[in-house]
């Protein structure tokens, strides 16, 4: 499946340069060693969102920041709107991250606004666009802070979680970029959900998918869950590397070994079944003070994270990860020894939105194409308030959370138009 | 296969009380935090060697050291014999090691002799102790220093090695213990090697085998040769772990996993069809400057430790190891990138000294057993150098290199009781 485009029209040149130059000069007002660093409640996000204001203000819209000191805006005729879609995403970065996660979601909702503030532009219904803090974890360990924040959803030990670098609590962060903490502490909503129609947020794709498929953007249909452990220990016993003949080893790191060739073949039978997973083991050692060439290692640590838009695969992982550590244990005489699980619901991205999207998608002159998305969203949170929420993704290379995050603007600009057509009042 | 052996003779318990005082005298002088280091080429060696020369002396035996700075012990009849047996082994140690890792050789070889300088003892051939220095490659990297320096075989890179503690050089270091270093730089054997008629080594086995089996002592059938790599890449390609579909994975985990796991079945293979090997993977591990929970790591290192008593099964390793490589790169779409392979060829022992070994346990009661070792020992070395070389190895809980090593006295005497019976002069 491609895009059926192929000329950008003059609407579109227009968007391109107007888009360009925003995220050119918050990268360059944001710039670290390498890429951007733009920290979750932090004095450069705070500039990051007055640059938006000053944007939106020469373009004529209405701007204000709601009580979890995030920016909004929207045409001066849907201030008032009883009820509106909101288009939201987040302006923190990680740090040396990229310069489009996060920031290209509330560029696109600003985008609309600009065409719909326009004359060229036909009517859209009411939209505020939210340009949120503090939505990446690798400031305090905690994500969607600035959503949970709004949906009243931080809990106390995610507000004394504390920065990695000057180790103050973000409940401190929070307060000295001047937010009120004693609604978000007691779990209020900070603002009146009710009034929110849907939620939709623009996101670069943070794997490879678009760029395989050669499709600029795509609609999500939802956002995996995840079964994740931080450190599994596989204990062995050590011994010399020359001197134990195998019938007497506990080798921890042929254990490990075969407990993930054997993950991964089922990974691929539920993917034949026609299920949705991924697996991964991002970080692995043997234990640095002790391991040697030349023994047999006693223990070995790895992380795992198990991911699917099903929670009944999930589940269905999480049994057989039992199930194939106790077999292991048995045929290699190995312990394995499980931290505690970190459980994230999927969320299913609203069906009435997705079918809305898909359909504007297809007036947009794209064919309509629709992926799960493997990272987490702040759409997750407003998903989980109740408020109805969908997401659209750009085709992205390199992946995200890394300097070389690599979204093409006329890409952009077809997952804008996507946005643009689903907001437009019917003819 | 038990031994035969039940009851211990008066004899042995002699043995055992001077054997015990010796082994417990030097534990106590060269005791650390925990367990006992006694550095290659340092003061503590020298003064255990002196300690050894004390307990000599009392025991009316002649003692001198060699030009390699190393103790020897004889019978003063035995003092100019033309050729002569040597009992020889190590007195250094690792680290915090145990205390009969190379010491049980030594003593083993002086227990031989205070028995057969006593008037009960039948006579035994002309024998040498030596007691060596600098076996370990803990303190400088290479091993076998002290035999390959008597040997005529320690190389200039050898020499240049630096010590882990102070940085300065092996040669430095051999130089302030009093060896004169010309000789040794000029690869001069620093003995008349061709006075030596056989090298027999008494070792501590340094893996479960004789546990598992329940046999106090064994004879070394050869020394396994290895195949080693300190630093095997594995280079993939990072992504985030929710979003890399499995299709477009480069996971350099799993590809290891599949690698370790194709091998480990190699592995089985090879030992149904009666071939001797152990396979390690000792050190593994995703860059801790990189790695995350939830990010696919770009690469994994990791070592391997193939050993063999066959020179053949060592090259059908090497080789299978290559072609699963190539197959897991075009499965995983990965990339090994192998570091200089270290290689050590098997050392057989002399099938005559085996054979007689054998006759000579038998003849103290014990069943006969054969086992490969595991580690390698200065008894490769005398090998290598023409001089038909065998080894005995004593029953030992918990391994070798650290504080737990266990050998039972017991275990040990049966052990001296196979050399002792060797040694004898046909009645």
């Amino acid at each position: 499946m491609t895009a059926l485009r192929s000329v950008t029209p003059d609407a579109d040149r227009d968007d391109i340069r107007i888009a360009g130059a925003l995220f050119d000069e918050i990268a360059a007002r944001t710039a670290d060693v390498e890429g951007v660093s733009r920290p979750a409640f932090s004095d450069i996000e705070t500039r990051t969102l007055a640059l938006l204001v000053d944007f939106a203000r020469e373009h004529g819209l209405e701007t204000w920041y709601d009580a979890g000191g995030n920016a909004n805006f929207c045409l001066p005729a849907h201030r008032e709107a009883e009820r509106f879609t909101v288009v939201g995403s987040h302006v923190d970065s990680v740090p040396f991250g990229g310069n489009y996660d996060g920031l290209a979601g509330v560029v696109a909702g600003l985008v609309c606004l600009v065409r719909a503030s326009s004359h060229k532009a036909s009517k859209i219904r009411p939209l505020h666009v939210l340009a949120m803090r503090g939505e990446e974890s690798a400031w305090f360990g905690p994500c969607y802070i600035g959503s949970k924040a709004l949906t009243g959803k931080l809990s106390a030990s995610e507000l004394a979680a504390r920065h990695k670098g000057d180790g103050r609590s973000l409940a401190e962060h929070m307060a000295d970029v001047g937010i009120a903490m004693d609604d978000v502490r007691a779990g209020k909503p900070l603002i009146d959900l009710s009034r929110i129609e849907a939620y939709i947020e623009l996101h670069i794709e943070q794997g490879p998918l678009l760029i395989g498929k050669n499709i600029p953007a795509a609609i999500v249909s939802g956002i995996r869950g995840n079964i994740r452990h931080r450190a599994i220990r596989c204990l062995g016993e050590a011994g010399h590397s020359g001197a134990v003949p195998r019938a007497f080893r506990r080798d921890p790191v042929l254990a490990m070994a075969d407990l993930l060739v054997r993950l991964d073949e089922s990974w691929s039978t539920i993917l034949q079944k026609g299920d949705d997973l991924v697996l991964t083991s991002g970080v692995v050692g043997t234990d640095p003070e002790r391991h040697a060439m030349s023994r047999i290692p006693d223990e070995i640590t790895f992380s795992l994270d198990m991911r699917s838009q099903s929670a009944a695969t999930l589940e269905e992982m999480r049994t057989l990860l039992s199930e194939e550590m106790r077999q292991v244990e048995r045929d290699r005489k190995v312990r394995f020894e499980v931290d505690e699980e970190l459980y994230s619901q999927p969320a299913l991205c609203d069906p009435a939105l997705v079918a809305g999207l898909e359909t504007a998608m297809e007036r947009s002159g794209q064919a309509p194409f629709v992926m799960p998305s493997g990272g987490g969203h702040d759409a997750a949170v407003f998903g989980a308030a109740g408020i109805p929420a969908a997401m659209v993704f750009v085709r992205n290379q390199n992946g995200s959370h890394n300097p070389k995050e690599a979204m093409e603007l006329p890409d952009f600009i077809a997952a804008v138009d996507i946005l643009h057509e689903f907001l437009k009042v019917p003819a």
